[in-house]
C-alpha cells in the first residue's frame, strides 16, 4: 500500500494516547504507515490509542519507540520539523504542500524523509530542531492558534497523498515532458490500429480463452495502452513487434523487420 | 475575521456533539465561522460540543439549527456536497482544492456557497444531494475508508484558507468581477420555492403516480433544476409558467401572466 520512501511520521514526546491513535488514523487515510514514537509520555503500547485509530491497528502495532530523534530517524536522509509558527532559525520554512513536494522529489532519488511532530502543549524545542533540514508550518487563522497533533499529521498526509498522486500521473505520462522531435503523442487512430492489430494477433494465437473473459481482457489491454501515452513512434515500434511475432522468420532469413 | 462570502458549513443530521465541536475547532483554524446544523441528532445546543471546540465558542454560539437543507442554505447561491466517494450522479466532482477555488471565484462575484457534510455513519443521501450543484470528494487511501466529519471539515477549511490567501494577493492586482445585473444566480431558497411551487402543481395534477415513485421523481426534478444553474430571473419566469399552468385562464381573458 505504501510506496517506497513514503515519509516516516515521528511523534516526539506525545502526551495523549488518544492523539497517537488519531494520528495513526490520519496516516491511514493518506496511505502512510511508518509511525515512530520518541519517548511517549505514557509509554508504549498505550491502550488509549486503539479506539481513536478506528481500525488503523497495523500502524500502531508496527510503531516503534525510540529514545532520541536521531535514533528514530536513523535510516532517513532528511528531517523536517513541524512547528506552529516559523521559528527564528536559519532553516528553510515550507508550507505543507511545499514539504510534500520536497518529500516526493527526495523519494524519487530513493531518499526517505522523516517528519517530526512535537508534544501537544509545547511543540518541538530548539534542541529537537537541531538536526532538522527544514521546517513545515501550516498557515492558519492567526486569531485562533495552531492545529492539534492529529490535524497537523492529517494535513501533512493529505499533501503527501496529493504530491504522490501527481507524481504517479507524471510517471504515466513518461516522466519529464517529451519535446523531442518524432515523439509526438500517437493519435487515437494510431493507437486503435495498434490495438486491432494486436487483437488479431492474440486471437489467432488463441489468447482470448475462455471466450467469456475476452471482453474484460480487451479492456485491460486498451487501458494499459492508454495509460502508456504512446508516441507515434512507440506505436510503429510496437506494431513492428506484433508483426514479427505474428510471422516469425527463420533465423538468418533476409528481410526487413 | 471572516471575509465576505466565506462558505457556510452545514452539518446534516450530525450524530455526536463531540464531532460538532471538533468541526467548529477546525473551522476556527481556517477562519471559517458560519456553522449551520440540520436536525442534529441530540438537539442543539449540545454541551458535548463545547470542550472539543477548544475555544471556538463563538462559532458554536452562532450556529443555527434548521429543519431542512433548503432552509439552512436559503441565502446561499451554490450548494456543494461532500461525499466519501464520487456518487453515481451527473453532478461535477471536485477535489477539495478545486472546490475551494470555485468557492473563492463565486465569492468574488458576491455569491455565497454552502458545503454540506453528512452524518458520521451514513453520509449524505440521494435526497440530500438532490439540490446540490457539485460534489466534493477528498482523495484518500482506498484501502482505509473515509475521513471523519471533523477531518473532512478541516481539509475543506485548509483549502479555503489557501484559496483565500491566493485571492487576497490577486485582489491587489485587480478588481473582482461582478455578475451582470439580472444574471445573479438564484439562491437556494429561491430554487426551493420554485420546487415547492412546482411540486404542489404537479401533485394537484396527479403527476406523482404511482406514489412509490414520487421521491425519485422529485429528486430527478431537483437535480435538473440544480444543473440548470438558474438565475433569479429564471426562477421568476418558471414560477410564472407554473402559476399559469396551475390556473389556466380562458382564452382571451385579460390580465397579466
Amino acid at each position: 500500500m505504501e510506496p517506497p520512501c513514503a515519509p516516516a511520521i515521528i511523534l516526539v514526546r506525545p502526551q495523549l494516547g488518544h492523539n497517537i491513535g488519531m494520528a495513526a488514523r490520519a496516516m491511514a487515510n493518506f496511505a502512510l504507515a511508518d509511525l515512530r514514537l520518541v519517548l511517549p509520555r505514557d509509554g508504549w503500547p498505550n491502550p488509549d490509542a486503539g479506539p481513536p485509530a478506528a481500525g488503523a491497528d497495523w500502524i500502531l502495532e508496527a510503531a516503534r519507540m525510540h529514545g532520541t530523534i536521531a535514533e528514530a530517524a536513523a535510516d532517513c536522509s532528511r528531517l523536517l520539523a513541524t512547528t506552529a509558527r516559523p521559528r527564528d532559525s536559519r532553516l528553510p520554512v515550507h508550507t505543507p504542500a511545499e514539504a510534500a513536494e520536497a518529500i516526493r522529489a527526495a523519494a524519487e532519488r530513493g531518499l526517505r524523509t522523516a517528519v517530526l511532530f512535537g508534544p501537544e502543549r509545547s511543540g518541538l524545542t530548539a534542541d529537537d530542531l537541531a538536526a532538522c533540514h527544514g521546517i513545515v508550518t501550516c498557515p492558519v487563522n492567526p486569531a485562533f492558534g495552531s492545529l492539534n497533533l492529529a490535524q497537523a499529521v492529517l494535513i501533512l498526509g493529505y499533501e503527501w497523498f496529493r504530491a504522490r498522486g501527481a507524481a504517479g500521473a507524471a510517471d504515466g505520462a513518461g516522466g519529464p515532458e517529451r519535446a523531442t522531435a518524432g515523439d509526438e503523442p500517437a493519435s487515437v487512430g494510431e493507437v486503435a490500429g495498434l490495438i486491432a492489430h494486436l487483437d488479431r494477433a492474440l486471437e489467432a494465437a488463441g489468447y482470448f480463452h475462455p471466450p467469456a473473459r475476452a471482453p474484460a481482457m480487451r479492456r485491460t489491454l486498451a487501458g494499459i495502452l492508454a495509460r502508456a501515452r504512446l508516441s507515434a513512434q512507440d506505436v510503429r515500434t510496437l506494431r513492428g513487434m506484433v508483426a514479427a511475432l505474428e510471422s516469425p522468420r527463420p533465423r538468418g532469413a533476409p528481410g526487413p523487420r
